[in-house]
């Protein structure tokens, strides 16, 4: 359930709503927007009457939630939420783009991406440390000293820094070099992961599993935004089916339903979501064309001496052709880049 | 294997080599293009020397193939195929437009929604005669009823008519009918009726199945060429998946890929891609982004009255401001409409 | 809605139920049972009233059935059907066992196959006169001369002959040497074909579809009988997922589902079902544990010769030594072989 | 790469091949065998030239390995991996048993479900204490308090204890307690953990994920026994497809598929694996006749009023009934229970 207070509620008014729900064994969720306070109420088995909370001074209204997700969903907060990443928005009308090299590799690799990307229109620089690998003895990421680079090529940029965190033991680490976290598509459902991502105050952009239903994305979501960090983005990056010639299949289809059932930012990742170089590009125009709320694209200055990924990574000169197409397109729907 | 012929081959010579194709018990496929002609090889088990053609007069080279599909593909012919249908063309550069009911089921229905979507744009009207239902028990299509409505609506507004086919017995009828004959998705892989459709000489929409791979698809569309029909286009309409909530999953990875690997028009039906009326026109725009020649709309005067498809039908009003969306995102990649 | 007449209701009390059904303008089924007669209704828009039946001699109930699937239904009919083909039982307590290679390919082979698998006890002999295959180059199966061959195999071993018809067509002729004809997967939501089945009197094997669920797959079957061919058996041959390891993904979940929904036998493929010789045993053990009422296993005289198939085929050996086994799991859980 | 020692092969011999292993800049896995040792050898980009090798004293042979897995591959070790249980054997001829509620409750539920479980032949007893749910509004487990229950529960019956491990935080805790540390579905490729289960002397059962390919369970065993760890056993659960009317869809095709590919123990879980409480017993069976080493089955003593699976539990009539049965199926493929 839903309590949307008057727009010129008083803080006490407030607390006396978040007593009553406290009182009744029930979580009370406060969720500040730009017209009216709303608090989310969750810990309910059933349903409850609305009269418990529209008798008290300064509640509009008290709306039940249809869908499984609450605090996630368009129901509970109308507006689009747009996170403050440290003054750069994540979200919003302005088109959101991430780019850069699947895995550090290097500084001069790093900071050659970094420079290429910045120059394109990026905002935040994507780039692994620590790598999940289906195999143990594949290339795992440089950890510490990858994160190092990405701090330094910020300094060097101003750039935004998106990197994934894979575990509860590293967080606190790649957290200290972060400004968004990122949760890749087989942790999406790590919910001991996922808990402790409620109790910090980081961005995290977190990608759909490769099986996960949408409600299930939601869910996960839900998670982190009920333990109090409200600060997610969704990351659509392709899910599996039985085609073989892509890696994976984008599915756009999320982009438009999610704009309708969540006020979180949608990220197309265009690179994950075919997987062939040459086609990346069609896809983040089509993820643009979705609707969706940004990019996050893999840029590398040599693409064939990549040590993951080559295979769908854009040279700068790709990169920079993509976003001059992808500024005509989100122009088209009414968006800047 | 493809021999490709010296631009101004003569007709002897091109001759020459066709019998000498059949000459080793193999099937010889001319196929003309722009500049030159080439000819398809099929039929052999293992690979065939080069120099078994090349040393012909008149032949510029002999080149291997290296797909399964043979026909269809772009080593075989590089240049775009444009489906001449009475004069309007299908795929090339201009984004082809096909609009119209789910189901023909009265003439004041389909007229309203022929001159609607004639006004907007399409040059293609839509609309289903004979319907291909799960349940025995639901709506069957008027028939042969609907496929006069379909001539009258043709003569009315000047649309070309596409319209389903469903098996052999019914198809000397619909031929009569239609402009286009759809090959509906559950029977992509009937390939008693793709043999005969490759006798005839009318355009295919020849529609993905929901479990059919990209390569199984170009398999099937090289069941109808590699039998002497060469006007086949491909329509991209979803795939089954996990995912629920969208009845299905509209695979826009296929578009960018079969552009690279088939000569054969694209199209995309994003009415049946997602099946939800309020994201339909998101992915039309996606679709046109990520390169496709042209989209399939089910547009309805009510759709809340429709006897099929009603939940996934645009209203006329919305197919308008659709196509001006669509105007500025095709013109973002250098396509008119 | 079905109505039950009593047990020893009258012909013309039956008959006035009938009566009383069309005059609503509905569809009639009579469905006779060991016990009783009942009497499926189809062609309702809304629900009916039961007291429109019950009401009349002779009924003892009129019952709302609740799924899509009616006539095929364990609602609509309890007992188990059993097909009689000829003289041998296709269903019932007996474990059905078919078998024999994927295409018919000579005299030689296919007589070697049949008295191989009619030694081990299997009672049909499956053959491919007529092969779909996925690529128009590949091997098309021999046509009317394999025909005359499985009915000479007939004719010598007392087997009795399922083989598969693509189309209406060439139904006449394939139906005149079966006994039962066969419907591949990727013909399962092939309606035309569907409803002319229902008018003939030749049992049906009816394929799973790749990705048909098993909701989809008993509408198929609706289709068939609700067009009055009530001879109907269901295979499950394996469905598409992600996994390439296997050429499909054996679901024997369908299996005790299937026998609790309807009263048609079910059948497992596993040569499709796994695609991999070595463990094809392993797979129609299962399915004979998980309770299907039989199994249709590719067995070849020399798999390493057959042109089509061969990597899934049985030696008559591995044959010989998987009844074995299946006799004792099918002993285990009540049945004879 | 594997060395395969001679059967009388010295340690110093051993030595000196792990240490020429490791002043090649690669990782030594030694792998005791009953009649012999071998060493796998990891860490190498390219091949390795045998002669390295079969030149040093004590080797018998130096074999490529063709799979991306190594160390759980048939092609390294031979013999079924038996994992010893505190003296009961996981794995091996005996078909190994195990049964419990899907999560402890109470004193009352657990130790009823464990005596019921104990007398009808079981030797492991599950029970969950950390749940992984969809929703963060779920039961999440009793934690601490239902591993002390678990643990009473061994003490009363002697069963051993199997309970799953979500994170590296709680395990230290957990692994107290458990016999057997369950890895749940969505955490297969959660490498962080893996790795560290890696580093324990515990028995790990490790579940396959929901999208997961055979190929890449495999390799989620290996990132465990690659540091050092052998004692672990893989869960086929179901996974996730297009059909709804099912939880999951069990794909039994792994089961012969693995124990071809692996040395390690194959359980099977019927009650994720179909999720309907009347059909998992069919299931449970086809998983023995197919070649399961175990099954692992919910069994809980009042399933209409379980916190969670309750639709998917036996009753332990039902979970008797069931072991009737797969004795004789066992029986039938050479297996004791």
């Amino acid at each position: 359930m839903l309590v949307v207070m008057k727009p010129h509620a008083t803080e006490p008014e407030i607390e006396a709503v978040v007593e009553k729900i406290r009182s009744l064994g029930l979580m009370a969720h406060p969720i500040p927007g730009a017209q009216r306070v709303a608090i989310g109420i969750t810990g309910n088995k059933g349903g409850l009457e609305p009269e418990l909370f529209t008798t008290l001074p300064g509640v509009a209204d008290a709306i039940r939630v249809s869908q499984p997700f609450k605090l996630v969903s368009r129901e509970v907060k109308e507006e689009d939420t747009v996170i403050d990443v440290g003054g750069v928005p994540l979200g919003g009308s302005a088109l959101t783009v991430m780019a850069g090299p699947c895995s550090v590799e290097s500084k001069e690799q790093l900071l050659a991406a970094a420079h290429a990307v910045k120059k394109t229109g990026a905002r935040f620089l994507r780039g692994g440390a620590f790598k999940p690998r289906t195999s143990p003895y594949e290339f795992q990421g440089l950890g510490e000293e990858a994160l190092k680079l990405l701090a330094l090529a910020r300094e060097e940029t101003g750039l935004k820094v998106v990197t994934e965190v894979m575990d509860v033991e590293t967080l606190p680490m790649v957290a200290d070099y972060a400004d968004v976290l990122q949760i890749g598509a087989r942790n999406m459902q790590n919910y001991s992961l996922l808990k402790y991502l409620g109790t910090i105050r980081k961005p995290i952009l977190l990608k759909r599993g490769p099986s996960a239903t949408i409600k299930e994305w939601l869910m996960a979501a839900e998670y982190i935004v009920s333990r109090g960090n409200y600060q997610v983005a969704l990351c659509e990056r392709g899910i599996r089916t039985f085609e073989t010639m892509t890696r994976n299949t984008l599915d756009l289809n999320a982009v438009p339903l999610l704009k309708a059932l969540t006020h979180l930012p949608v990220i197309v990742d265009p690179s994950h979501g075919i997987g062939l170089r040459a086609h990346v590009a069609a896809m983040a125009r089509a993820g643009v064309a979705a609707g969706a709320d940004g990019i996050i694209v893999e840029v590398h200055p040599r693409p064939e001496k990549a040590l993951s990924d080559g295979q769908q990574s854009l040279t700068p000169a790709e990169f920079d052709e993509l976003m001059r197409q992808v500024r005509v397109i989100a122009g088209a729907i009414g968006r800047a880049v």
